[in-house]
């Protein structure tokens, strides 16, 4: 037995976990999640979204999580619930490996800094460094090759994988998951030109980043040049993320793969930036703003919306007969205008 | 002697492992590539482009790789072969230091799980970490710093180079080249919300590599969410690359530099996206396509062919007022038509 | 009393250090760095920049750095010196608790190949490896987890952070700072095809960096093909960056986060490129070029000034109105010229 196995639930398990209402064999038991179509017996399905309606008369699932007024349509056990895709993010969780290892404690081979504070029930592991000053909440894991810079401070229940660095003077709240490769309180990138190059302007601030915040894979969020790089709670970085120096996100927004910001820009809550969007610096983004992917931002915005720059792509040659005129609209809007005054004139 | 000196061959043997056409001294011994411009009597240079032609009446190369065609204007010793282009690739491989050296077995610093399956003649690195469950096929090597999550498959010959990150139950073909930084299965990025924050979405599906996959550096391949993120065989992927959970990349497409593709986007055989393409989630692109750098694809590409938007950099000021244009561009276009209409009928 | 105390000055040092001209209480003691408006009695505030004059008048900062002629408006004890900027920078490196660390040696958990060349005063941290014919010059740093390959060179007082990957016959200058995650010397990524598949082409260069070059967080400079990749003296490099191979960065430039250059381009002296930037290939940008963020560069560069491309974000409504008359742009410019000509004529 390895450490990735999936449990065995009942549906009576499943429903009492969901506060859901189970129509069907409560000692059923399931071993894990999959779509309507390719979910077998011994899985669980979930129609959250009525494009997989389709889906539902054919389906072999053990159970499928729906929502009451779709009840009538499933051929199988069914759990009942008012949100059934609410409902499948909690079953995930409950499948979720991650969740059901047990804390092994301080590997031999990491290297602990005398003096660090280590909650109850932490996991460090193999060739993890924790430098000193550091303090680890209850039950944090600092994965395998991960980095905890001097006097930093991870809350409670907070996971970094494998090879995630931390730097020093960083404070991460709790329930923190931080992918590999993911990095917290590198320099953000100031200097001051003397005229012939470049003079380092040291970063003394610092990274905080509130509770329940998820950064992905291999992104940066660098620390302050004064004051502090801040990321509010519930904040949901994705892959290949930027965020410089003295940035401020606010709580509940979510930032996906490929965004980068720019220095003191600061983002409102419940905002979404999609993938590969650019902020430039010194920005405000007020709550609830949207931004579709790859836009670039070069002004505030101080209304919630959505918003968007670009073109989508199309066939090389339309595209190129086409880009070659941006650089004449100019030409053309004047053009247009003394057309339109010599009809009118005429 | 160091690890990374150069090996030396004689054009007897070169000839004989290119199955090429020497005309010159079988006795002369080379160790090493350069350009027909750079190349010492020591070294082999190769014509593969007409742009360089110029260059080979003043080579001082101990030899040239080129076509038979081009061969009469050689002023040195030649190896003939009908595409020098492929002939230069393999000969780079019998160069590579790295494909000479020895496999070092397991470094004493090493953390290896009892019950991983290894295979005959690998090699895991210093403060490399293999955890329960892993199974290494015959001369993988694992780089210092690198860690295998638990149940994770490496096949035969495959080489992760230092503080690669591969997460539990990835399953990872033959002769796999992965570098630096590159993460492989980190949760996607899957969050439900509740109307009041987000609720994640664990990441229960895996990732499997084909054969023959090479991931560049910081590049990441995020887990699927239920079923698996896919990469095809000979698939290429280049450095700062992000694919989302449940992508799926047909057999033999090479992705460039900084290219991000969304959720379960599907892109199929023999695709080429250039540097910094963004794709959107949940769309198709058909075997065959290809994408010029930085251009955004929101629909999915049906037909074979080059894709293309955006625009390119010019001087500021010019784009400053024909850029200010573009959110008049409906305008222009309804008036313009409105101007046809009235000519036409006055 | 942590590694990353502040330090205590005087004034009067302060002063002496940056050879400026203390008006106020040579023995006040300061122990860090603020804004105008956050700085308290023990803080050095800057002004720099006219926009923050407003903030003058009310500081309760222990001395203001400041210019000349704006020292009549000063509250509170002054640092008068020309360029208060530069100031701020200098003053910033003497708070900087990294400079003040005492360097600590190999630790016993690192991974020191012998022959390893090593100078004076270095510092090894927890988990490192230097491997085979390594030189560190005098007061180099090697992070924790950070890996140095085989017969890489690194300059007297470099300092890789943790989980830095050099790899093997990389040259690095003096003074460089390498930011955790980030990779120096990945193989580029060249293949030929086949007519079937790709073949990998070794890439038997190696990589130059100059003296004092930053590079930030999770950036990647890719190995050369046949020749290095060069990155010049005094280039800084921020976060998410990608350098292929054979790209060669003049001295003086920066580049900002998420810039991606593509294969044997050359970047001149003194060049800044805005976050986001794309280079296409085999380009040549002169002295002095500025690229605002985000925008695509696919011609070569022959004049200093400032360029771009691209167009801003605007609510979504209005943009999708108007980028889908981009896709008719010619279209439009034909119908235009076709009526101007009737106009002409009629």
């Amino acid at each position: 037995m390895t450490s990735t196995d999936s449990p065995t639930l009942t549906l009576a398990d499943v429903a009492e976990q969901l506060e859901a209402r189970l129509v069907g064999d409560p000692s059923r038991r399931v071993t894990g999640l999959a779509t309507l179509r390719e979910a077998g017996p011994s899985q669980i399905a979930f129609l959250a979204n009525r494009a997989y309606l389709k889906d539902l008369p054919g389906t072999r699932a053990g159970a499928v999580l729906l929502s009451p007024e779709l009840a009538s349509s499933c051929p199988v056990d069914r759990i009942e619930l008012a949100n059934p895709y609410l409902g499948y993010a909690a079953l995930s969780r409950l499948f979720d490996p991650l969740m059901r290892r047990e804390r092994t404690g301080i590997h031999s081979s990491a290297v602990v800094a005398k003096g660090a504070i280590l909650g109850e029930g932490i996991e460090v592991g193999p060739n993890a460094v924790i430098e000193a000053g550091v303090e680890l909440g209850d039950e944090v894991v600092v994965g395998p090759g991960s980095v905890v810079g001097a006097d930093s401070r991870i809350g409670k229940g907070s996971r970094l994988h494998a090879n995630v660095t931390v730097y020093h003077g960083v404070v991460i709240g709790a329930r923190a998951i931080l992918h590999s490769g993911a990095v917290i309180g590198a320099d953000g990138f100031g200097f001051a030109h003397d005229g012939a190059g470049w003079q380092k302007i040291a970063q003394l601030g610092g990274v905080i980043l509130g509770d329940d915040v998820e950064v992905g894979s291999c992104s940066s969020i660098d620390r302050g040049a004064l004051g502090d790089t801040v990321i509010g709670n519930d904040v949901k970085i994705d892959s290949q993320v930027q965020i410089a120096h003295n940035v401020q996100v606010g709580d509940h927004s979510a930032l996906a793969g490929c965004v980068g910001i720019a220095g003191s820009t600061r983002v409102g809550r419940h905002c979404m930036l999609g993938g590969g969007v650019g902020l430039s610096g010194h920005l405000t983004l007020c709550d609830g703003v949207q931004v579709t992917g790859m836009s670039l931002v070069t002004n505030s915005i101080l209304e919630p919306g959505v918003y968007s720059s670009g073109t989508g792509a199309m066939p090389n040659a339309l595209w190129r007969k086409n880009a070659v005129r941006f650089k004449h609209l100019d030409d053309l809007a004047k053009r247009l205008a003394r057309l339109e005054k010599s009809g009118r004139s005429g």
